[in-house]
């Protein structure tokens, strides 16, 4: 059996960059927290725990612990509020995520109104929102959201680092009739295209198609959804002992990617207990 | 025989401005020239050198006279120029192209690659980028020229006022994926699309359609094109006397309309025209 494991599978630039963080900082410091899971993946937050990680969910109950930020950052009154109880910050915010709140902030400084293609509910999203000092800012799902809004003359763009460049060129292209000035800045990262389409390109040629990571993990799911588009044999698991040896019966090839939050060891461990079942 | 004149016909508002201010000029001050005719219309520019405006071709062979500058404005040079020599000046640029060099001016100040959709030879084209000082200017006419630009990370863009909105857009869409930051003024003046508009809706009910303007002029030109694309019976004329009355015969209704530089005057002497014919 041939196992074909995509390039871009696993943690992105900033997941990586994070852990990394949170990792160095455990060895450094004592008592240490993250405001929410440093990110979606069951298994690496049961090893940070075990490294003296905790997971906290609000700022206020925070005490004299180091405060990791994670990739996908903080609102900017978390942020002051870490700051005000003058905790030891680690930001592991994620620099392309940085830059979209930095240019979010620049556009209702200058009198923008600020309109953000992303997912109303995600913390990242809304800690880009939450650096906005101006009244108009919208978040915007679709090109349908942005037909009903009522936006000034000046208008600022910016997106969640996750979303699709279709979804934000259609909605950009919506915009530029709306309004006399519209200041586009793409924040997405490639990166979550660039493991779609080479997800696409694996299952296109395999028999069996595997996509590791956190069950709670969104990339994870859309990664899983897109693959079973062109390969109904698609499972999404999120460790090796998930694995159904009926899957494999008959089976001349398998197609391996993970989401952007699944920690390298679990891919080793998928691509090892295949190499065991090939025997 | 009825007619119907569109209510767009003639003036714009810039050119409207710009002749008032000759006419008042002439009235207060001794010697005046414009640099360059006034505006595409050979009978008004006669009627203004009756009024001592004279028109000149350069700067430099201007003495001590007013200078009036024309709608569309002049180049960077050329104005300092005139001040240089300081000579009076009545500055009749359209507010909307003063409005187009400003934003192509700050583009160029804050590091943008400036791109200008529109006629590359037109005067208000050479001014609009004389007003950049930026090492990379571009002037545009469709998309095809965009494809082959190599622009920097931050691109900004302006549009000649009276470009086809459709154009500006398409430029602007391919634009959003060749750079990071996209800023769009949309310095388009509708006043040319409501003028085509309403000229399509009278050519198609009517059995003859006149547009009337300078045979030099290039907006009575294209709206002479767009009228006989619906109504094949369009004629351009400039004055009444081209009318040839075999053009009505049996004509029920006749539509009229006019260029952005024909004056109210030659469009009235082509309704008495009408209105003697149709007796």
């Amino acid at each position: 059996m041939k196992i074909i494991l995509a390039r871009s599978a696993g943690f992105c630039f900033g997941v990586k960059r994070a852990v990394n963080m949170a990792f160095q900082a455990a060895e450094s410091a004592g008592h240490i927290c993250s405001l929410g899971p440093l990110i979606h993946s069951p298994q690496l937050v049961a090893r940070l725990e075990g490294e003296g990680i905790r997971v906290v969910n609000s700022v206020e109950s925070m005490t004299d612990e180091t405060v990791i930020i994670r990739s996908h950052g903080v609102t900017r009154d978390e942020e002051e509020c870490l700051r005000r109880k003058q905790l030891p910050i680690v930001d592991a915010t994620c620099p392309f995520v940085k830059k979209a709140q930095e240019y979010a902030e620049l556009l209702g400084r200058e009198g923008y109104s600020v309109v953000i293609v992303g997912e109303a509910e995600h913390p990242e999203v809304q800690g880009i929102v939450s650096y906005v000092q101006a009244p108009s800012v919208f978040v915007v799902a679709d090109v349908a959201d942005v037909r009903a809004l009522r936006v000034g003359k000046k208008v600022g763009l910016v997106a969640q680092t996750t979303q699709a460049y279709e979804n934000f060129h259609a909605i950009a292209q919506e915009l530029i009739g709306r309004c006399k000035e519209l200041r586009i800045f793409n924040t997405i990262c490639d990166a979550t295209a660039v493991r779609q389409n080479e997800a696409r390109e694996v299952a296109a040629v395999v028999d069996v198609m595997l996509v590791i990571g956190g069950h709670n993990s969104a990339n994870t799911n859309r990664l899983a959804r897109i693959c079973s588009d062109i390969q109904p044999k698609t499972y999404h698991i999120e460790t090796a002992s998930e694995i159904d040896n009926g899957w494999l019966d008959g089976v001349k090839t398998v197609g391996l990617t993970a989401g952007a939050s699944t920690p390298e060891w679990i891919i080793s461990e998928v691509v090892e207990k295949l190499k065991e079942l090939a025997k």
